[in-house]
This record gives structure tokens, sequence and C-alpha cells, in this order.
């Protein structure tokens, strides 16, 4: 908090790194003044008031930006989360509304055409929808206890799962079905999504090991498991970039293949892709902001506060 | 700082907002211990012995990420700067290779197909290559006067302008003279890539003016460009990423407009375009890693220590 204190630039990546250690916090207490508010223990009187002057004038300079947001920035919590959610499920129901107007809708190896559509949608549910709305349960629920959010961020991610690994199905499926058969594995799109895949797999396991089964030992696993949120957290975000990287140069194959020359006189068709596609760009860098400003964490007022670190 | 001394993940977002200060330094003083080291002034002798208990408490949880980097911090920071300044140049020398060796090299309007191969050229040397550059000078220049990495900055985005600019009238060119001429703005690559060129296009005029222009007023201007850094800061980063965004898109069309079913089977040139499009997500992934790493900031130890914001 020194640090804010001789910053010129209120709560950009401030009080960062506590507020994603991994603990349950107690009920926090009602005092939520800053911990340079808080009277200091008594030890001699030349030391308490030169301490009351210093909190004096630390709480001065802190006026709004330590104890509680201001009207501007829970606007911009608002509309930010808001934006995100809105494109969050605005990408997959436009995905949905494409392929079934479009594509001519679903089917499982009776046509691999058809067969081939399940894949956009099943790959932004998982990779977007539910990854998206799993990663930002970190900022959007702010007043429930720490043990409840990550259960729900484990749920979401098993939900996308099964969506990652039907839709993986579907077009190997496709391509193999086909007449004649289309290679896997050749394009930059399927590089950046084999990767973004891994990436998938590797965080699901190491999170759900060291943040959820290493809880039976609490006590002697917290420096472990705080040294790891940050990795944690910097590789979850990869993995959504990548996905997103995926999606695009996926969507532009699949309107260069299908659309051909129709493309290029702004068919309608074409229009809905790009704009599946610039909503996903949207996207990251809705959540990316979202992700990177400190002061919308989980609790991390609360949680420097309680002192429960 | 006191953030930092209960945190139990260290460097992390530590002392972030006022390594990006925008304010020369003066010549840093030979001292670099944390403030608390330094001894208080003397107000009176209780206070003075309290403080200095503090202050040895203090600088023994500090002991070795508040006065140098240890020996493995040094070494991520190398390790990802030149990671880093290789894919730069590494991305940039592929494309080349890829337009000299497979596309027949450059021409400017006698032959529209091969004016188009200073397109991706350009475009990576612009957005990519100086604009990365660029932005790590902030990392890389750790010692220099903040001005001179400032002026850097700016002739660095200088010398991308031209490149962005031919590099668009190249593709313009080479659409409206093929035969028959080839409709412009129609596909998901064109519309982020234009989204790229008008942020970077703002991003210059709003940064020299606010940055450079307004120095003239240093001091009145001091807290409007010390809150801009920060959104000066996240646009640079987002035109990034949409210039890899558009790369991404841009190579898929190449490899599928010119490679046609050729691509599907592991053509040489297919693996050539795919190797450029992968070196540029890597870049995205490390460049964001070096931004977020606070303590990778411009001299941000000397700027808290020598207390002159």
């Amino acid at each position: 908090m020194e640090s804010n204190s001789v910053s010129p630039m209120p709560e950009q990546n401030a009080q960062a790194p506590i507020a994603e250690f991994d603990k349950t916090p107690p009920t926090p207490p009602e005092d939520t003044l800053p911990l340079e508010d808080l009277p200091p223990p008594p030890t001699t009187v030349t030391v308490q008031e030169e301490k009351e002057k210093e909190a004096q004038a630390e709480a001065h300079r802190h006026y709004e930006d330590d104890n509680e947001w201001s009207c501007g920035s829970w606007l911009e919590y608002t509309l930010v989360v808001v934006l995100a959610s809105i494109l969050l499920l605005g990408s997959l129901g436009l995905t949905l509304f494409w392929v079934i107007e479009y594509r001519g809708g679903f089917a499982w190896r009776e046509d691999p055409k058809r067969q081939f559509n399940l894949h956009p949608v099943l790959m932004v549910a998982g990779f977007i929808t539910f990854s998206g709305f799993s990663v930002l349960l970190y900022r959007i629920c702010r007043c429930c206890r720490r043990i409840y959010v990550k259960l729900l961020h484990t749920v979401f991610h098993a939900l996308a799962i099964p969506c990652v690994a039907l839709g993986f199905l579907a077009v190997l499926d496709s391509h193999n079905l086909a007449q004649p058969p289309i290679p896997n594995f050749y394009s930059l799109h399927s590089w950046i999504g084999l990767t973004a895949m891994g990436l998938f797999a590797i965080q699901f396991v190491v999170g759900f090991f060291s943040f959820l089964v290493l809880l039976c030992c609490e006590g002697a696993t917290a420096g472990f498991r705080a040294s790891l949120v940050p990795i944690h957290a910097s590789f979850g975000l990869t993995t959504f970039v990548l996905a997103i990287a995926a999606a695009v140069s996926g969507l532009t194959e699949k309107a260069l293949f299908t659309l051909g020359s129709h493309y290029q006189h702004f068919n309608e068709e074409g229009l809905v892709i790009n704009t599946i596609g610039v909503s996903l760009i949207a996207l990251a860098i809705v959540v990316g902001y979202i992700l990177q400003r400190d002061d919308f964490r989980y609790r991390a007022h609360i949680l420097i506060r309680s002192g429960d670190l």
C-alpha cells in the first residue's frame, strides 16, 4: 500500500498479489478502513502521535480509492462485466445462428459436412463461453466465499471439457468420413488449436490437483499454492487468447473454403462470419482488460485489511 | 511495498504504478536500499528508535526482492528479453525468406502479384518488429535517462509508420491493378487490420502530443500525463495483439489462396507460413508476459527510492 501512497496513478495494478492468495477468508471485519487508518498498538505516546499524523495524511491521499469504489469505478466495473457477458453469450449465439441458418444445422456421422458444424459451436461454447465465464467468476462473485468460487470455476471448466472433446471429434470425423478424406493438422488453425487444447488440459489437471486436492493439507501447501496462482492465471489468459486466435484463423478458413469468391462480394454469410470474429477479438480485449485491473479482483480490500494472510 | 511484505508472492505486480510515471528522474542516488532502510528525519528519539526497529524487520523480510534482483530474476529477464528479440527479428526474417524464396520477391506497380509480397513483409516490419522493439525499449533500456527512452520509443514508432503505410498501399494496389480487380475490405483479416491501423494512428498522435509536446509545461501536465500512461500502455498492447491476430488470419488467407489443396498435403511453403504464424503467436505471449511483469519495468526501484515523484 505504501507504493500506492507515492503513486499518482490510482487503482491500476495496486494490491495485486494478495488478492489471488488462495485461502478462504474468515468473515470480513465490519471495518473496511485501510490498514494505515487503524490506530497502531500503543507503544509510546510519541510514536502513536507520529503514526496518527501519518495515518491522517495517508487517509487524505487515499480518500476514495482505498475505502470504497467511487461511482465511476462501479460504473466502469458494471459496464465491462456486462459487456463481457454479452460478448460471451453473443458470440456463441451468433455461431449457432450461423451454422443453423446458413450451414444446414447439425448431424453426427451420417453427414460429415453437417457434423463439421458442431466443431465451431462446441469449440466456442467450451473454449470461449464456459472458459470465459469461469475466469470472470473471480471478478463477478466478489462477495461469495472463496471456496465456492473455486468450485464453480472448476465446474465451468469441467463443462468445457466435453464441449472441446466433442468439438475435436466432430472435425476429425468430418475430415476422415469425407469423400475423399481431408487431411488433419496441416493448417495454422489446427496448430494453434492443438496448442490451446494441450494448455487447457495441463491447466485443468494442474489446477485441480493444486487448488482443490492439495487443500487436504491446507497449511503445508499454502505457499506452494500461492506461488502457483499467478502462473495459473497467466497460462489461463494465454489459453483463452490462443483459443481466440484459433477461432479467427478457423473462421477465415471456413469462409474461404465454403464461400469462395462470394466472400469477396460482401456475401451475407461472410458478414456474419466476420462479425463472429470481431466479437471474439473484442472479447479478448475486454477479458484481458478486466483481468489486468487489479482492483476488480476478488475481495482485494478485505483480504488485505483483515490481515488473514 | 507494504503489500509485498504480507504477500507470499514475491515480485509479481509489486511496485506497479510508479514505474511508468512519466518523468525524467534525476541522477539516481548511490544508495539503492529501500526507503524503509533510510534513517528517518530526526523528530524524537522514541520515534526514531521505533522506526529503526521496523526498518530492520522490514529489511529482513525483503532481503532479496527489494534491494536487487536475485540470480534467478536476472536469468529470467535475460531469457525472455533475448527470446522476444529473436522472435521479433526471426518473424521478419522468416517472412522475407518466404516471399523471396517462394513468392518471387518484390515489384511495384508493374506486377500486382509481386507487389502484394511487400504487404506481409512491411506489415510485419512495422506492426511487429519496430513496434515490438519500441515497446520493449521500456524494459530493455533500464539504465538510460527516461527522456532518451521516450525519444527512441517515438523514433521506432515513427519508423513503423512508412512501413505500415506502404504495406497498406501495396495490398490496395495489388487488388486494384489485378485483372479482374479484387475487392477490398471484405474479409475478417482486413477488418482486424484496419482496426489495428486506426488504433496505431490514434496512439501515435495522442502519445506524441501528450508525452512529448506537453513536456513544454512539464509541471502543469504531470498529473494528466501520468494518468494517461496506463491507458496508452494498454492500448499499445491491444494494437500489438490485434496486429498479430490480423497476421494470423492474413497468413491463413494467403495459404489457402495461393497453395490451395497443396496446403493440405504438408507442402513446404505451407509449413513456412505456419511457422511464421506460430512465431507471431509466441511473440504475443512473450511480449504480454514481459509487459505484465512489473519488476521488469524501467527503474522501478530507483524511482521509488529517490522519492522524486
